[in-house]
């Protein structure tokens, strides 16, 4: 239940992203609780299936830039954790809120939202 | 524990927010954990005083339009709930997530993020 171990999982979550790879974004998502994802200026999204298919084509599109993250903050919520952390794509800021939670051992995401914002990047 | 008191504590937000109303916006927010908000194309904002130094420019700008809101959807996390709904202000689409702990046998807003998507409103 450490910190370094949900900021590791938020990790895995930004690596697979800029890995371009599904697998592994697969992976990062819970299957033991239903997921919702907002993407930047995307309608929210719910369900496992819509949410990997979502990702799918963000990650095979060539033209996907990557994404530096920093400034992640972790909040604790009974078996749930909560990090805030920034984005910055295409030199585009963005917040990010996403929801963890245990399973299997494991730190799961259940729900991403990413918005633009308008600080500038550290 | 219920979903009703979850959705009534957003109604609460939300109704706060449309009354501009900066002691009902008050009384909405926890006090026993940190808070933290992301208003649409704002930065983070963390810590009470800053949050409620938000919601009071906000609520007492004379050009801020009231806010639609529907869809709302809930999920249990230990002691927390999450709030996925979406919004309407001034015609523009937006998606937040709202979370929420138990206080004092009440359900207060811990965390809110908004940012514009792309849907039609219903």
């Amino acid at each position: 239940m450490s910190e370094e171990d949900v900021l590791a999982a938020n990790e895995a979550f930004y690596r697979a992203f800029n890995q371009k790879d599904p697998e592994a974004m697969d992976a990062v998502w819970a299957r033991s609780d239903s997921v919702s994802c907002t993407h930047p200026g995307w309608n929210l999204l719910t369900g496992r299936d819509r949410v990997m298919e979502s990702w799918h084509g963000i990650l095979t599109n060539p033209g996907q830039p990557k994404i530096v993250t920093g400034g992640a903050t972790v909040r604790f919520f009974g078996n749930a954790a909560v990090v805030l952390c920034r984005e910055l794509v295409a030199g585009s800021p963005l917040a990010a809120t996403n929801i963890y939670v245990r399973e299997d051992d494991s730190w799961k995401l259940v729900h991403h939202q990413s918005g633009p914002v308008s600080y500038s990047p550290e």
